[in-house]
């Protein structure tokens, strides 16, 4: 993890939507790295909000997303299907207004929500935490989900430059890796990263139904196959969301997959032993490349 | 990992075929489990048996694999192709016969290849350690996985009950948790717990082709990928027989779950969230219910 910057606070007053896994870890890590910056958190379940508000003592519990409106900086970090309709509340309305970043996992599908709903959308600033865990809720918060991990930015032709530069220099006092891209690169690479993998999971899983349950199918399911599929205890409705908003991206990527899994069939049933090893020894080096 | 054993090893003898990562972690656990029980270990590379045989005060080489013939107990821990040559070469000939166990991931084509050579196979015991590991070589090896480790033993109608019993005490001598079942069901589970799940990380890192390799490809990589191709990493010649060896269930496999992969696209695209979630929950608690 990152050490707590010595440097000042970038920000005096941030504002948190949604008291779930990211966003009680973004109240955590700036609540270690930023002891004198104001922290108000909303949630649509009063006691959650206030569960998390109650564990540091610059944090207080906000009444309504409105009332965020006031401070200098606003996570969003709300369900998907949620967002477009939380930062439309945080940027409608006259007078100054907060630069807004979402956590949301498909960037593409929530730029289009946003500047569906209002006209000027240059304080949102489009981001993703790569801090997924099969956990949820805020019992399983941590700053370490911050600090030290990559937050992918995808800023459009329409953020200000000034708003981008605000969340970057926020993001990076809190020790994020931060990582400028663009949205439909992000969505294709997180289909086949991460959105793609919870699918697999499921499928792989589904798989023991062709088995009588009990004590045999639990005792030869090998190790690669529990490793695979621990996402599958990830939240149902978060995933839910995840897939109908990125479905054709996740759908290409799926595509390409299965391709590759018949073509590997089709040469085990050939006992094609030297390309099966080529290929694998191919797939190895693209790996490493990516690290641990 | 299980406690030594304060019970006397019950064979004076052990023979080892193949110093990989399953034969030198069973003469690893054979070493500290029985002192005074003789090891002698062949491998096709004599260096390679040599480093292995070099570790504990009780092992030696072996010159040639009927050298073995001697023993009490044989294990055959080559690469699956390998495996019903070894068993041929130990249990032909006249005079007393040892028990052989192999460690092949695939079972029913070993048995019958086993019997296509030999007219008596009745001190043939087939096993398969779920100890697996993308890790790979002698390097690799730890009593840890044997003992406290499921081995499964899948004996056939030809395989003499002594034989069994005298394999299944000193599996357990040695703290395996001994599971036996049918054959079939093994290489049907295994295809889909073990087997299928590696052409799994290998075709999602094939995905990585569709993106320009760099930083970006990299950084944009989330943890859940990350955890499903850690087993890319695995023995390539290894990995390629034992495809090749269970071709026909990993395809079966692989067409339930593509059908699964499918649908959950289907349903993703009609943005049915309903039923996404009641599919993910059921899901949960079927993974639920094999434990960690």
């Amino acid at each position: 993890m990152a050490e707590d910057s010595a440097a000042p606070a970038p920000i005096s007053s941030l504002g948190i939507v949604g008291a779930g896994l990211i966003g009680a870890s973004i109240a955590a890590r700036a609540a270690q790295a930023w002891p004198g910056v104001a922290i108000r958190i909303y949630d649509r379940s009063y006691p959650n909000a206030a569960h998390v508000a109650g564990m540091w003592p610059n944090a207080a519990v906000a009444d309504a997303v409105e009332a965020l409106r006031a401070c200098e900086l606003v996570f969003v970090a709300t369900p998907v299907g949620a967002i477009a309709d939380t930062v439309a509340a945080l940027l409608s309305g006259d007078g100054p207004k907060p630069v807004v970043i979402d956590t949301g996992s498909v960037k593409a599908g929530v730029i289009e929500a946003v500047a569906a709903r209002i006209a000027d959308p240059s304080c949102f600033v489009p981001g993703h935490p790569l801090a997924g865990s099969h956990l949820s809720g805020p019992q399983a918060a941590s700053p370490d989900l911050v600090a030290g991990r990559v937050f992918v930015l995808t800023p459009t032709e329409t953020t200000a430059p000034a708003a981008l530069a605000l969340a970057r220099g926020a993001l990076e006092a809190l020790g994020a890796a931060v990582v400028s891209t663009d949205a439909r690169l992000h969505d294709e690479m997180l289909a086949l990263t991460s959105h793609l993998p919870h699918v697999i999971a499921y499928a792989l899983v589904a798989g023991l139904e062709a088995f009588e349950p009990g004590e045999a199918r639990a005792r030869l399911a090998a190790g690669s196959f529990r490793a695979q599929t621990v996402f599958a205890a990830s939240d149902p409705e978060m995933w839910a969301d995840i897939l109908i908003a990125n479905a054709e991206a996740v759908e290409r990527a799926a595509r390409g997959f299965s391709a590759e899994i018949e073509r590997f069939g089709r040469l085990a049933k050939a006992g094609d032993k030297a390309a099966i090893m080529e290929r694998i020894a191919a797939i190895r080096d693209m790996r490493k490349a990516i690290g641990d």
